[in-house]
């Protein structure tokens, strides 16, 4: 999807970054039965991620990877989210280029597919995660990479602005709910609520999760509640979409059914234009707050 | 349950923190029924979160408490999130205790209690919510306030090395999913896997959820599976609860069963111990490493 | 509930009525953690329900108890389940009251307490569960009794009809969903859609349920779905309720709260009734039909 | 699936097989958003089940056909329902077989592809639904059917007592749960615990539920738990598959899959032979009784 130009930016929870290194590193993931022994499994150095194993070695291994890759002196100072993760994806591609390292192939790494069609990726929770486990190990250690979650807000509504004031749409695709699903949708209040800018909310909502609206939290809440924020235009409610489904079987399907559908696009190449957009995004801000 | 010592530390989403603030600051929250016309409260300025409404006012009036407050010297710096949300308590208090503002009473708000009982809180995600957002709008304007989430992925892992130094116990009550789990858990693979320290995992875990494994995902995944990361020690494993209900029936419930059956016990105050926790890990971690 | 009055007839499954068999043999049903090893228990003789288990012998002392009564002259013709349900209470209840068998207690059963309330208790499906297993059993031996779903059909339309004839309500409380659902909300469309009398609906709906609308089945439908059906008044349907909690966490609040709150109620006895009602709602339908 | 030989015999709820009767009457169902105002479609006649609408004057067109349908002289006695569903069927058959009725289209009845096929159709709750709710309207005016839940129970073991004498496997595949996912699974246990005849459990399990083993209830027990009841083979557990997806996701994922990768299979017309089925379970229990 990312290579075919159907993914623009990204926000992902820092695990699922984290576990994409495996790929590029070489290292295994196993599909199992979910209902293993787990204490058999702990004590033979397995881990185990619902009905997916791995070796607590491929850990070490990523973490390694990690941390020598952050004590580079281009990590030495705060940045956000999403310049980390094109630093990051600089070196995972590397490493996905080099022949000969019995990884599972080439090109099965999302950093990497990302880094080279220069789409951001965001994370709103960056301590979360062995990544940020190991940046903050190297903290202990007089490390002074530090990441900057308020960049990130900005630079993500900044995408959003620059979308809409070129007379763009701005369409979200939702797996699952959480933090990345809230860092998504708040871009428009942040526009609107915080940075006091006229914005009617995003174009497009397509979401497939398991979490249900009763239960009251962000995941699950519909298309309808995000109106009554600002994060919709109102008068394209009808045609959002939230599928219960799982989101390995209902991507799975949507990128038959686009593939089948659509030709691929050009790359929009976001990473280059986000200092611009932010720029942008600064002086509207500080002309009207003038 | 802060105030009579059953809560040692907090980690919760930034949205539960900001949305406390209309309380300290005399909004008004409404309970509702979920299948309101979205469109027709858009229209009227008011807010939805599934059966909770409030006057889109009351989010200008909290971001402009929060935008206010950061703009003090004392916020001119990067800090982790328990001290951000301690600061911010200090100056939520003096609110709640001024009298007569018209608000919804005396002593409701979170952060207040959490601020008089010295009890850290740490987000995990502290771009995600409107105090993240107003405290990137500011830095748009300048503002110099950085939150350091590798900070808190090291203290938050100091409270559990340390309790488990003095010969203690560790037990996690997780209300929900997300991130805050997660930030939560990660704790020990934090200590054990990155840090390699001799550690077994925490004591108790007691989970409210609606979250099912099955989905894949950390917000649903199992007592078991967290013990094949070292989250859990394994011998306590048949102690360990998930209880599929939502929080907002299951807490009063334990609330009231631990107020009949407890003693209030004294307040660990674990803020103002909370620099010094950090200083022996690291030292442990320095040591160890040489 | 049953004995203060607070239940006036119940829709049932089977299971719920043969396991409630065991606390009247004296059997023991234990509480366990689900996640034991089936194959293992099988191998044991030992069955699981969830988080409940139970010996074989439990199954076959109540197959043992259904089969013999079944055989009794009483049982040789067809009729409803309410009344095969009513003469099944009553030997439970000699069963119950006879001294010294080493079961748990007195008055433990719910097919005893119904009998003694003249409660009626219907099943949509009775077929289904050992105690429609062993009447299948007995048949192909020779035994003539049949379980006639058209006549319970008829009976508990028959019985939300009188009520509403005599100016009173009728409200549904609902555990779950599934064929006991339908069951008891089909009694308005029997009543308007199939029979053709002038009905305006339930007037009072409670729902316990796992079940999320979405899922398109009956047993998530919404109250307010219903009111497309005449399942219920649409001018009640603001003070429907539909609570996501497991019946075994809200019915135990429920209960206690309504014995909080009220008094208890003089007893409906509505089996007694229960013949008469189907009489009228016959004449009626006959009358109009000419 | 059923003209190709994937179906053997089927356990649905009336519901299905009431609705589907539309089909063959011409009625239209209609796609909609479930959020539509319910009130108003009850005002104006429209009837919704989650996503679907239709006209109430469908309702009623079905019941007409329904009523008429058994006031045949071939209806005036008991039956079990696949009996009722084969006759029932071969009239909905007459009806997609004549030209020009306005219907959707040729063959997109579920009962006629069923009844062309000989394809037995039970049902465990045969009150509930429209379809019982006519047959019980009828005997408020005098009409003798009666459906025999009991016939059902024998028949249907009966089924899977033929195929394993046969050397064959008994395999199930459960869409969604409640009582036909028991109805079919009981098998097992009406052979073993009831009839105290030597099986060892059905063979195959596949199972596409939203419905969680936490519930406690029978739709969410997982095929492990299945195991200590005798209803599956235990060593055959490994091999059990239980998808947590939507069946309008699933089912149409599956055939695809199982149409590209298998031939059509002869048909088994398993309704011829199900007299006999019950005739030589009947004299080998009786035979083992003596």
């Amino acid at each position: 999807l990312i290579e075919n130009g159907f993914v623009d930016w990204i926000v992902s929870t820092g695990a699922n970054l984290y576990h994409d290194l495996h790929f590029a590193l070489g290292d295994s993931l196993h599909s199992a039965r979910p209902d293993l022994d787990d204490t058999e499994l702990r004590r033979n150095g397995i881990i185990r991620i619902y009905d997916i194993l791995l070796a607590s070695d491929a850990l070490l291994s990523a973490d390694a990877f990690v941390r020598s890759t952050v004590r580079a002196p281009i990590f030495q100072r705060g940045m956000g989210t999403a310049e980390f993760h094109y630093l990051l994806g600089r070196v995972v591609t590397e490493l996905e280029d080099r022949p000969g390292t019995g990884r599972t192939g080439p090109r099965t790494s999302l950093l990497a597919a990302a880094w080279r069609a220069e789409v951001p990726i965001f994370t709103p929770s960056p301590g979360d995660s062995s990544i940020g486990m190991n940046i903050a190990a190297e903290a202990l250690q007089g490390n002074r990479l530090t990441l900057d979650v308020a960049a990130d807000v900005n630079a993500s509504a900044a995408l959003v602005f620059d979308a809409k004031q070129r007379g763009g749409k701005s369409g979200v695709m939702i797996l699952g709910g959480g933090a990345p699903k809230n860092f998504l949708l708040q871009t428009e209040p942040h526009l609107q609520q915080v940075l006091g800018l006229p914005e009617a909310g995003h174009d497009y909502f397509l979401q497939l999760t398991d979490a249900r609206p009763d239960t009251g939290g962000l995941s699950g809440a519909t298309a309808s509640e995000a109106v009554t924020w600002g994060k919709l235009d109102p008068t394209l409610l009808p045609q959002t979409v939230t599928c219960y489904v799982d989101s390995t079987i209902g991507l799975p399907v949507i990128t038959a059914y686009a593939f089948r559908k659509r030709q691929p696009r050009p790359l929009k190449r976001l990473y280059t234009r986000l200092a611009g957009c932010v720029d942008r995004l600064s002086a509207t801000v500080r002309a009207a707050s003038n």
